[in-house]
């Protein structure tokens, strides 16, 4: 057997735990979720699991790092994507309100579990948070510097947009008549109104 | 001993009983809870808890019937509080919103437990959460009727101005800059932005 495929099947375990512990703590919370309960549904023992993952925390902080760094994302390229910062926000709620409908199984166990992290991972995925505020609350500058919004509270209209998208993950349901991007076009169009955009 | 004492110090208790359920399910999560938890946090052995509830569900429901009858009665007090819409629709937004910073430690266990209902109970307390909907919605449909509101889809903004006041219980710190008053007062004029009002 080669180390290439060593490699990648070591890999393809440590998703399948991730997959595992995200099912798990969406059903049953962080600290409702044992270690074997993770391990049993990725089809391991718990033994085995610890070959991969030091612990249950180190788990929730992966799922935790991959999803701030994929909203981050997606937040800075719409940022980024127009000049006109109507433009700009318009994308951003989009795709962060369809991602959250999207993602809404993880995106909930990422901004419900964060008291569970340890203080040295609440301090990084803290810092993935502030830039991701700060991209929002830059975009929103821009338009009030320019005139295009208008808005007496700049930065409670920052946390006010951000809510929004995030508890779209606590009523989503993927049988639901709505799809992520009929809930991204509604939701930009609405926070565009929040701004005092037009 | 009268039994009129009997019947207050019962009450006392489970009152206590009550407080300290919501202080653990809110730090631990529902199933990561124990009965012995909540009975160390209040004082009693877990023999003495079964004397006044059935079970760690029922402790869940009672909060959660509280916390949903409270938020139904706020609701549709200003729901009825003004003929204009607007006026309706900004004192129904600033105190469901004030009212979720203000019982936030509670208001995160009735959102985000509701899983963890037994079928019985998650059907009453769906059944309120359904007359808080209808009661919005109203406001909203008046302020169509008259003109006093512009929305494209009335119902994707009764969601939003619901995630609104929801969301504040996951974010909202005792210790933060914005008083319960601040925050209902900027949020009733985001809500009559999104449904198009003036």
């Amino acid at each position: 057997m080669s180390g290439t495929t060593d490699v990648s099947r070591a890999d393809a375990t440590r998703a399948r735990l991730l997959e595992a512990a995200t099912g798990a703590f969406a059903e049953k919370g962080f600290h409702g979720t044992t270690t074997r309960d993770i391990a049993t549904l990725a089809g391991m023992s718990p033994a085995a699991l610890y070959v991969h993952h030091k612990s249950k925390e180190e788990l929730l902080y992966l799922i935790s790092r991959t999803g701030h760094e994929r909203t981050l994302a997606l937040v800075e390229a719409a940022a980024a994507s127009s000049e006109d910062p109507v433009e700009a926000l318009r994308r951003l709620v989009h795709d962060f309100a369809a991602d959250h409908a999207v993602t809404h199984t993880g995106a909930r166990i990422v901004n419900y579990e964060l008291a569970a992290l340890s203080p040295e991972h609440f301090a990084e995925i803290r810092a993935i948070r502030q830039r991701i505020d700060r991209a929002l609350g830059d975009v929103v500058e821009r338009g009030l510097a320019t005139g295009a919004f208008d808005t007496p509270d700049p930065r409670m209209a920052g946390v006010a947009l951000l809510s929004l998208g995030i508890d779209i993950a606590r009523w989503y349901r993927d049988d639901g008549s709505w799809s992520p991007q009929d809930i991204g076009a509604r939701y930009a169009e609405m926070a565009l109104r929040i701004v005092g955009a037009g």
